[in-house]
């Protein structure tokens, strides 16, 4: 039986569902497809870096045959060292995602014993009973791709990140007519991303970008300096065009900039209008009305380029009156405060701010609902996965299919770890695997878990106090006076007074005492009274840690 | 000279200038515009409350003479109490207002001895040689109004919050005319609301949500639970009347909700449509199909009701398949994540969910680019000072007004602090009063400062490690073994082995002490040699405590 199931199990993506990793499996063969990883927010204090949870991959490591990656973004390949420096596995992706992979690699010295494969759109790659074909989608790196992996049972296709854009920069199509042409067959399965099933309509063109971009740079009597993500080469080229058109240079800066417009120029994916770019030491001899600056800092990072010429700190360029900044991005949920204040800077610092609010400055790389409706017309298939987003993206795409008029019985909402199971009778949901997030911190690799995160949340609202008492071992009277000190508690006057509280309240609770002594006892009584007698005195709850040496 | 100048000066707002105070001077005579407070995000942990800093006010309180509150949301009343604790001033607004005012007192034991008047639109209170008269707003709370601040020099608008809204539900335009009227007569000094500044065209009407809600009330056949900000009192009408047309019963729930929808019903600002309202006690034996519910929750409030019903503990009401749930509300910048989460949940319970992003179930409460323009022709003033908002809003909305015809040098954008000062030969910026904010924590009131929080997100991001030492004073050797603990710092396997490296440490550096010891450098010494240890083990950098004592 199980030899003639496909199982699908969407892995990681921290409430973005199979975000970061997918797993397809059939009879002994295994293949996933994207590792990427989450960044933290405010409710992971200290940590690095949220991936997904190996912990059922590994455990069938040996049924495990290989891995696909869809597209370059760190959500869908930044997890990949951690996952090949526990299992030896081949992995498929097109140049740039290569590229791009073989950096990380490099940074975990896991170069040498990897085998990283570059493939084209329609090139299929046999595993097990699995075909795996790549084709063309647009979004917002190139070379994205999305996969259609034939299976026994019939074809899947996992569409990845995508949108469809008609006239996009550099040549990218979503491979229509492909998706026609494998619905006339007939498909299986459909995982389609779902990151704007709420947004009505289509996500406008990179076209749009490039005619409000070329008209901010023409209009420009000063500088320009323009941030976007340092993946959206696109946008890169964007500014490069416009800059060669009104006959100014473009400096780049910023270290992920810099080595991203280097690796796609080497790639040729770049093409660099005449002798534009220059190198950022030969600026200040180059007229402020002939200079591009592309940077990074579009997400407000505190050590990037932009947000230093905002605070001031960046060594080459400060901001002066007559510049124009352009914020070709919009903040990803979480930055926006960082962003702002960016932008607020920069405008006390003199220059003239455009950001997604005000102009037509960014597109989205994610299909709206018209562009869904596209796919699934196309596709036409038996059973559909919504995949890539929060619960209710995956509701909506979900309810959008069954607008189109799929039986609801086929449309699936799975949450990370749920097993979609599909036979020749139907299909499933048959229980579930472990699909926990594994934060990173430091070195550490799940070493951090969430009991440990309460603990930090907890120390971060109220701070902690030792308590310090020398007890003589013979009669359990205080040897000198207590010890007290804060940390993140109270104000320097607000301390002093409190802290001679404590030590009164400790000589008080320890002064009764005599030989026979109950040291775990002493020890909960000491931490519950002064834990209760600071939350009298200032209604907050610090950690309070008592340490007693008998002397 | 400083008989015959105007100073005015905007305090706090925590980046949003002005918006939670603006003083007003003459000669020696104060009066202050609101007294609100913001509330803290992930750069305050453990904060409750943010409110302006009243030195320079305390520092000049007798000259204070009146304190005007605009409307009774609470960035503009929350912070009335800690300045009425301070100092005796009158109080003058609207009678709701004064409603919501006098529950803050209550709570803060301050009722006996504060004085708050209720005006009228239109009244005019006299304070030395100012006039001040309410002129009434539309905004998102009933009873809210902008003030024309008259003075020696000519008068000043200070709008407060307010948008433009031709069909309010409840009544409340702003009123244009008395505007008109003024700018007919010459106004120095425009204040004006720029929150939306950024963005195009108008601020729809709250018709259009009343339209909206109706429509999804109609056409739902389960119950219906609409959510939104409990002081959006016209929106609370809009359900009232649509239930009553629709044959539905209403029933009210959540501690602020019940709280407001009473007080608006006895001040008379509800009408109760017949018999609608019912106890929650009774809902269970009303049929589904009948059935609205109001609740708290809007912005995911950790204990509000639909907080509660989407995580199935609220005690009487649990989400089941064929409810409707209306969030008629937009998630307040930073509490994003908590509504989305909330959506999630209420979806996996089965319940339709109507959002903002979906559909037309909320308006703003403030101005829109194009209503702004009217204003500013409508009072002609010869300065401008824009206020609430962001700096890029109020760049943005000097620009607004620049385009509009003024000249740029009488058009100013002030942080908080800075004063505002005009005479009969001009306007400048001519310096700064304190204008920090104070943060409110427990009963403690300023104690904790930006110092405090910075060792909070130190102990969040990589917690603490305690080691304790008794040493002998004799010979400086360790009299036992070391006692190592961690807070927040790694996981339980990883906490014991590193906590045995930290012990053998520190026997390593104690261990060639003899006799003459400089304490506080072995103290030092032991603080490094631990941290430096730890980071290199795991990247990590915990607050080291070291605890040591001679025995």
């Amino acid at each position: 039986m199980a030899g003639q199931t496909l199982r699908v199990i969407p892995l990681g993506g921290l409430g973005e569902i199979g975000r970061n990793m997918m797993v397809y499996e059939y009879g002994d063969t295994m293949i996933a497809v994207d590792v990427g990883l989450m960044f933290p927010d405010a409710e992971h204090p200290g940590v690095d870096l949220i991936i997904p949870d190996f912990q059922y991959v590994l455990d069938n490591v040996d049924r495990l045959k290989a891995v696909f990656l869809t597209h370059g973004h760190e959500d869908h390949i930044g997890a990949i060292p951690f996952l090949l420096r526990e299992a030896q596995v081949p992995v498929f992706c097109l140049q740039l995602t290569r590229g791009l992979v073989q950096v990380k690699l490099k940074e975990h010295r896991l170069l040498d014993g990897a085998e990283v494969s570059v493939v084209e759109p329609g090139d299929v790659i046999d595993v097990g009973p699995f075909s795996v074909e790549f084709f063309s989608v647009s979004h917002s790196i190139p070379d994205s791709a999305g996969l259609i992996i034939d299976t026994p049972l019939g074809p899947v296709v996992h569409t990845g990140d995508f949108k469809i854009d008609h006239t996009p920069l550099l040549g990218q199509h979503t491979d229509l007519a492909r998706l026609a042409n494998l619905g006339d067959e007939g498909a299986l399965l459909l995982c389609a991303d779902s990151t704007y099933a709420e947004i009505e309509g289509y996500t406008p063109s990179e076209q749009r970008v490039a005619e409000a971009l070329d008209r901010y740079i023409g209009e420009a009597e000063g500088r320009v300096i323009v941030t976007t993500f340092a993946s959206l080469i696109s946008r890169v080229q964007i500014v490069l065009d416009s800059a060669a058109k009104h006959g100014r240079r473009v400096f780049v800066t910023g270290r992920s900039m810099v080595n991203n417009v280097g690796m796609a120029r080497d790639l040729g994916y770049l093409r660099i209008p005449g002798n534009v770019l220059m190198g950022v030491n030969e600026m200040k001899q180059h007229p402020d009305s002939k200079t591009v600056i592309i940077c990074t800092g579009s997400q407000g990072e505190p050590t990037s380029a932009l947000t230093r010429m905002a605070n001031g700190t960046h060594q080459q360029i400060g901001i002066q009156e007559g510049d124009t900044v352009i914020l070709s991005s919009n903040p990803v949920p979480g930055n926006e405060k960082s962003v702002y204040k960016n932008i607020d800077l920069l405008m006390e610092a003199g220059a003239r701010v455009i950001y997604n609010r005000l102009a037509d400055v960014h597109v989205r790389g994610h299909a709206s609902r018209e562009e869904l409706k596209v796919i699934h017309r196309l596709v036409r298939p038996r059973y559909f996965l919504p995949i890539h987003g929060e619960y209710r993206h995956l509701v909506l795409h979900r309810d959008l299919a069954i607008q189109l008029g799929m039986d609801e019985d086929d449309a699936f909402v799975l949450t990370d770890g749920e097993v979609l199971e599909i036979d020749d009778r139907g299909a499933e949901i048959s229980g579930t695997v472990p699909a926990d997030y594994v934060y990173v911190d430091g070195i550490g690799i799940g070493e951090i878990d969430d009991f440990v995160l309460r603990d930090r949340q907890r120390l971060a609202d109220d701070g902690l106090v030792v308590v310090v008492a020398a007890i003589d071992r013979h009669n359990g009277k205080l040897t000198r006076p207590p010890e007290v000190m804060s940390h993140g508690f109270a104000g320097p006057d607000e301390e002093a007074s409190l802290m001679e509280g404590v030590q009164q309240l400790i000589v008080d609770v320890l002064g009764g005492e005599d030989t026979a002594i109950d040291w775990s006892e002493i020890h909960e009584t000491l931490k519950d009274d002064v834990a209760e007698y600071l939350h009298k005195q200032t209604r907050r709850h610090p950690l309070v840690i008592p340490v007693m040496l008998e002397v």
